[in-house]
């Protein structure tokens, strides 16, 4: 159920409340943008997000403004954007973007030093998948320069468009070209780093990333 | 130059305050996101931006909380990302994102009535270039329901990570592969509309934006 402020409130017939749209939104992005308040003023960071059970994760070094705002009680505002196509109508005014999004409101728990290897675990596969199994793993320094933060999923929406343009009827007749551009993240053949050394190939949980069309 | 707000502290050498790099970044866009304060409490919302000049330009229903929350004074904060690839590294710890991204801090100016159907053609060609001069043009209702805001550039920064891992030297010599997914928004081929006219071509401005691989 919405509240107050995860209602959709603007074309609210695009409003999901459900779980499973949220999560499978989360799940689909890499980053996300944190917003909180300092000092009475809006502060917003693009971060990395994961998502695990009921959770959202963040993650940062101990010292970042953001991070310390969070751990010491402030609300975070968590939003994540997927953009799906743009919406070309016969009318500026209903020209439109196709687009998946979620807003989560909610405080921010700080992970504790038990779970923390874990969690970072969980960023390194939520960027790649399989990666956190190959790569050495975090020293007591690491984890000590690192703070995670978790945030309920209980204060949550979805607002999701699709689909073609809604043109005004009278508007049907002209002579303009309506559609809808689909749009979606690529990614590329991998390019080895520079001081990889010689003789490693690229791994299986790597290569099947690249989008061949 | 930075401010208190702007000036880029993790990381500090990927800040960027020049204003090239700045335009750039929020050309490349056709969204952000929008974060203000109201009650205290942080809110976010996905929008359509355009830049013109030295500003930046956001719209809505003239209801809208957010439009009704900036026309009002309050401080917005914009954020514009761009995910550029996935660095994967040999440790888990310097696993990373490349990423271009502009956040900018500003009073809201309500643009005049005089000027909003300039503007709102602006975000039909931000959104589809050469598709303002071919739609229908806004009635006086449409400009009527419609808020235009503009944002000055004058608190902006950015920040930028290119290129591979920045692995630990003792690391060098593992059997782990090290490098980048390069990551880019593609766009698919042309739907058109159900209810499109027969014999309607896709248009040239629209036909050219396909990404051919």
């Amino acid at each position: 159920m919405p509240t107050e402020r995860t209602e959709v409130k603007r074309a609210a017939h695009r409003g999901c409340y459900d779980r499973a749209t949220i999560n499978a939104i989360i799940d689909a992005a890499k980053f996300c943008h944190v917003a909180y308040v300092a000092g009475g003023e809006p502060r917003m960071v693009p971060t990395a997000i994961v998502r695990l059970g009921d959770e959202v994760f963040l993650h940062g070094n101990r010292q970042s403004a953001m991070i310390q705002a969070l751990a010491a009680g402030q609300l975070a505002c968590v939003a994540v954007t997927h953009l799906d196509g743009l919406v070309a109508a016969r009318s500026g005014f209903h020209c439109s973007m196709n687009y998946r999004s979620v807003v989560l409101f909610g405080p921010a728990r700080v992970v504790p030093d038990a779970d923390k290897a874990r969690i970072l675990d969980a960023f390194v596969d939520g960027l790649i998948p399989g990666h956190g199994a190959v790569v050495r793993k975090a020293t007591r320094q690491e984890l000590a320069a690192t703070t995670a933060l978790a945030i309920p999923l209980d204060e949550a929406s979805a607002k999701v468009r699709t689909g073609g343009p809604v043109d005004d009827e009278g508007d049907l007749g002209l002579d303009v070209w309506a559609g809808v551009l689909p749009m979606a993240m690529s990614v590329g053949e991998p390019v080895p780093s520079a001081d990889l050394k010689p003789g490693i190939e690229v791994a299986p949980h790597i290569a099947h990333l690249t989008t061949r069309p």
